[in-house]
């Protein structure tokens, strides 16, 4: 059978199941039980039933119809992948379907049905947050049609599914790590206190990770393992495939009083109400799955107020005047304490940031060299997926090195321009010496994530190359140098980002900047700098990267990112500290357009890094090479 | 009686009245029926119960009791405006305290009083906005009382009540208006249709000036008249005391068919629910009063949807999908379509507001050289008072001239560290040779409405008013020569003005700009500078101030301001064009913080000021102090 022959019987077999069910449509969303940013294969119900292998996209078959939602980074892949299956690709603007517009468009394709057929639409509430099937569920409802959360076509029709992944589990050690696991249960049961909750379910990977100071590798270039984790007031469960827990790290949780109970089992202990009666959870609704939160919402209300401390009332009636949901109710909806508290870094962890980018620094430094080398000589032919792959060899050489914290962007000319481009074996084009090579990469060492990308000239650039190259530089300087008040969120600086290229109509369709995790997830949130509202505020001891671009379609693209760690500059002010360690190409600036405390900043930061990596450079050449590419820009 | 004694009878006379209707509480706001900024003094009964003046602040009295909430700029008016009565003066964050403030201030207040008459809390609908009094019954209720919004104590108990403003209307020429009233109405009605309404009324009094083209005198420094106006699909009512209207506003009127009532008659029209019936009135909650929200309410709703062109029911199925409110409610919530449509000036308003900016110019040199001479001869003694004074006659020599557009900030010295001083006869103090004086200033002019602010070194300055006048400067400027993409809302752009400042640590607590409206309210929304969260989208067409300021408790403040006018850059881009022409004083510059794309900008606005001023100045001497005073700065 071909590709298209085997998505064809797939959905022919859905339907059948769905007439038996008397469903119209069933949604495959691209979000799995624990919405992170990679989704483990066993979860990729959307690539099953509709061949497209994207990160972001949304399915839908209906009786007599099939459609993917993608967006613009996909159009094109989902068309070749879903040529001569029943889908057509429908073009959106973000990178999920609204509920609306998945509304509009089931409506428009129900017209012809028969009324009673129309009424239900499936989807695994497992593998959807909380806040997106009441989206679906109110847009359903008012299209007169039903969403229901409770199939699972997948259980029954996905012969040779891909197992969960069961790789074993490390513990982080406390060096690293900064803080026990039973001091951060502890903080985090003090925050669902002072937020009128006793208990909650962690859903998210990096979150458990963090809490537990364990590391898994059962994820893409993330650090984590498969689990929930149930935070009540006098113990924790852990919900983890037994087989990847080693004797040493069983005791480890024995000893804090974790108790490990099998991953499936979460939903019979959800279930058996009674157990988990008077309880209120915290549950964030935006990364919690549909499937846990409808199962709380059905515990049984308090009588009594006994499992609380004495002042949880006073608590209670002031969260009451401020016009919050009412006591009785046994789910409290707000952010996962820990997505803020692991942002915070402590002084551990700064550390092992800081020996990360030294080690980083030296990876990148070893890389540029032999760039260069590559620029002069020009003997072997270099491409793309070489430039990775030799990154990737240097950045394992060095202590801790676990794995990449993403996939590389190795682009070299207009494929710059694409900036979610991957090389693959198809699109590698080999480098030539001129033009501008886009380089973003991070690893994973035991001590930390790192995140950085490097603009390069391979030899002589237009004018516009140089131009756009400066106003970027221009941007992420700009913001590098901020100093702000304690409380201001990334929104209200992104601008600073911008501001240069936006003089010459120039912009980027990206946020500016993310936290980065510590050996955790490369994307931490929720604060980022970005042109969107994000209230978030900023605070000391956050990572954040600044990575302002500029993509010309067709002809170049270029973007300079830094990891910095926000640090207080006195009381009440904050300002950015590159963490990052490894020169910026210097070569493209046009000097003209430069103001002077830009390339101050410039020539600081060189020497910074200079200072850095100097002494951890044996190789004559790298060091030699280190000190001209640090040199003060203007006397090169 | 003393003032003391005068407002203890009054709140004894306010206690038996509560008692004999059976309230606990009463709550006395600062706003009245029309949510503008100046409130005539007919609706001034938080004074007339507290004997407080300020502009903003909240009374409430109790059968126990009595509390005045203000802020910062407030607190010691109000200790003092209160000593010797029964309020205890509550010092607020905010302009307006949160109705959970107040619920637990009440809740508290209540411990010792009977359970009977706790209950109800009462206020006047008119003089509550829709979205406070909701957030009001909200925290009334979640703390166990009511809150009834139909009683008017001041009624019965205000003897000598100000009569409310009955100044005559006028016309607003068409020439300078730019489009008839006639053609505003229209589109106010497809904008209604576009939201799925079909009616409206109209209560901001800025609001139903602009749309009529007609002025009057009613309110302080802003030249509208108290009304409402009733927009329905065939026609639209102006509520309004006859007595203001000529027989040529009348005939002008007739010929809109615009009808007129009696401003006292909205009330019986809007309970008269038989007429209104099957109508769907779009409701601003933030400046629509109660009263009129809770009547409309009380309509019938909609059994047929003949009222609605053809298209109409597409809409509401589209709206309904989006997951508002069902379109069987008579309210529709949404934002006043005038108050976008008034931002957006057409080209007569333009060039209206160019001739004001001309003129406004042509004083401000005036006045700047006379404040010259007085330096250099320093014989007569000039106070603040003399200050605005001064000013005020030479903007009232300007053809056109009609008012100021606000009370005028003169502050020297430690004054101008007073965020928002008036210089009374008690606090006027002599300017002296040294030192900065801030002046913030504007006039209306039947062409436009201006305003400007401009800090002028009297003498020799310390090196900590330089660098703060320079760091404001750079704020200015840095914001003044961004450009930005169409969409851009001010929040995201503020920083711009703060980023210099930020790097010594230095900040300012209020916004960094409003629009202005063109002969009409000094301050127009809802597009703003500012740190908060500011959805609204800059677009070509609106004005726009820029005014970063520093003050320094007790030393000095400066701040510096153009009116600009948003001008389209390019497809899809736009910039900030300065309306405002008057110089700003270079002498105080620490030249060594300028960056010289900021000097290019300073020197260019100074040779355009030049250039439209020094052919309508004819006095020598005006001439030659404004050729001296835009010279390009390095060269003084």
């Amino acid at each position: 059978m071909t590709k298209a022959e085997v998505i064809i019987s797939r959905v022919e077999a859905l339907r059948d199941w769905m007439r038996e069910n008397e469903l119209w449509a069933y949604i495959f969303p691209s979000t799995d039980p624990h919405a992170g940013e990679y989704v483990p294969d066993h979860w990729k119900a959307r690539e099953w039933i509709s061949g497209f292998n994207g990160s972001a996209g949304t399915a839908v078959v209906t009786l007599n119809g099939a459609a993917l939602w993608t967006d613009s980074r996909y159009w094109l892949a989902a068309e070749q992948q879903t040529a001569g299956t029943p889908f057509e690709v429908v073009r959106c603007a973000r990178n999920q379907v609204t509920a609306d517009e998945l509304a509009e468009w089931l409506l428009h394709s129900a017209k012809d049905a028969s009324p009673k057929a129309q009424k239900t639409v499936g989807i695994d509430g497992w593998c959807v947050p909380q806040s997106y099937a009441q989206s679906l569920q109110l847009a359903m409802n008012q299209a007169g049609m039903t969403l229901c959360t409770d199939y699972e076509p997948t259980a029954v029709l996905w012969t040779n599914r891909p197992a969960l992944p069961a790789s074993p589990i490390e513990i982080q050690p406390l060096a690293l790590a900064g803080e026990t696991a039973g001091s951060k249960l502890q903080r985090i049961r003090c925050s669902l206190l002072a937020q009128g909750a006793n208990a909650t379910i962690i859903t998210q990977l990096d979150d458990i990770a963090w809490t537990l100071n364990l590391r898994g590798n059962d994820v893409h270039c993330t650090p984590v393992f498969v689990a929930y984790l149930m935070v009540l007031p006098d113990e924790a469960r852990l919900y983890v495939d037994p087989v990847k827990l080693t004797p040493e790290v069983k005791d480890y949780l024995r000893e804090m009083a974790v108790r490990i109970a099998s991953y499936n089992t979460l939903t019979q202990d959800l279930e058996q109400c009674g157990e988990l009666r008077g309880l209120r959870f915290l549950i964030d609704p935006d990364t919690t799955n549909n499937a846990i939160y409808d199962r709380l919402s059905m515990i049984e209300p308090l009588e009594s107020c006994s499992v609380f401390p004495d002042d949880f009332l006073a608590n209670a009636m002031s969260r009451t005047l401020a016009g919050m949901e009412p006591v009785t109710s046994p789910v409290i909806e707000a952010q996962c304490p820990v997505a803020q508290m692991k942002t915070l870094k402590n002084e551990a962890e700064i550390q092992g940031l800081r020996q990360a980018m030294l080690k980083d620094g030296v990876a990148m430094v070893k890389f540029l060299r032999w760039l260069e080398e590559w620029k002069t000589r020009n003997e072997e032919s270099v491409t793309e997926v070489g430039v990775d792959r030799k990154l990737t060899a240097l950045r394992a050489e060095q202590e801790g090195f676990r794995d990449i914290s993403f996939d590389t962007i190795a682009g070299y000319g207009p494929h710059a321009a694409i900036v979610h481009y991957e090389a693959t074996p198809e699109t590698d084009i080999p480098l030539e010496p001129r033009g501008l090579l886009l380089l973003d990469s991070g690893a994973q060492y035991q001590d930390g994530t790192t995140d950085i990308t490097r603009t390069i000239a391979l030899g002589p650039l237009t004018e516009q190359e140089r131009r756009d190259y400066t106003l970027v530089l221009k941007g992420h300087i700009r913001l590098s140098m901020a100093v702000f008040p304690e409380g201001s969120s990334g929104t209200q600086l992104d601008v600073l980002a911008r501001y240069a290229m936006w003089q010459e109509h120039k912009n980027y369709g990206h946020g500016t900047g993310h936290g980065v995790g510590c050996y955790l997830s490369v994307h931490e949130g929720p604060h980022q700098f970005r042109m969107n509202w994000m209230p978030a505020p900023l605070r000391a001891g956050m990572t954040i990267t600044i990575e302002p671009g500029i993509y010309i379609a067709g002809s170049h693209g270029c973007r300079t990112e830094n990891t910095m760690l926000i640090v207080s500059d006195g009381e009440g002010w904050l300002r950015l500290e590159p963490l990052t360690l490894c020169p910026i190409d210097t070569t493209p600036i046009v000097r003209e357009m430069m103001l002077p405390d830009e390339m101050a900043y410039l020539n600081s930061y060189h020497a910074r890094v200079r200072e850095a990596l100097l002494p951890l450079l044996t190789d004559e050449a790298d060091r030699q090479w280190l000190v001209q590419a640090t040199e003060k820009f203007w006397e090169r």
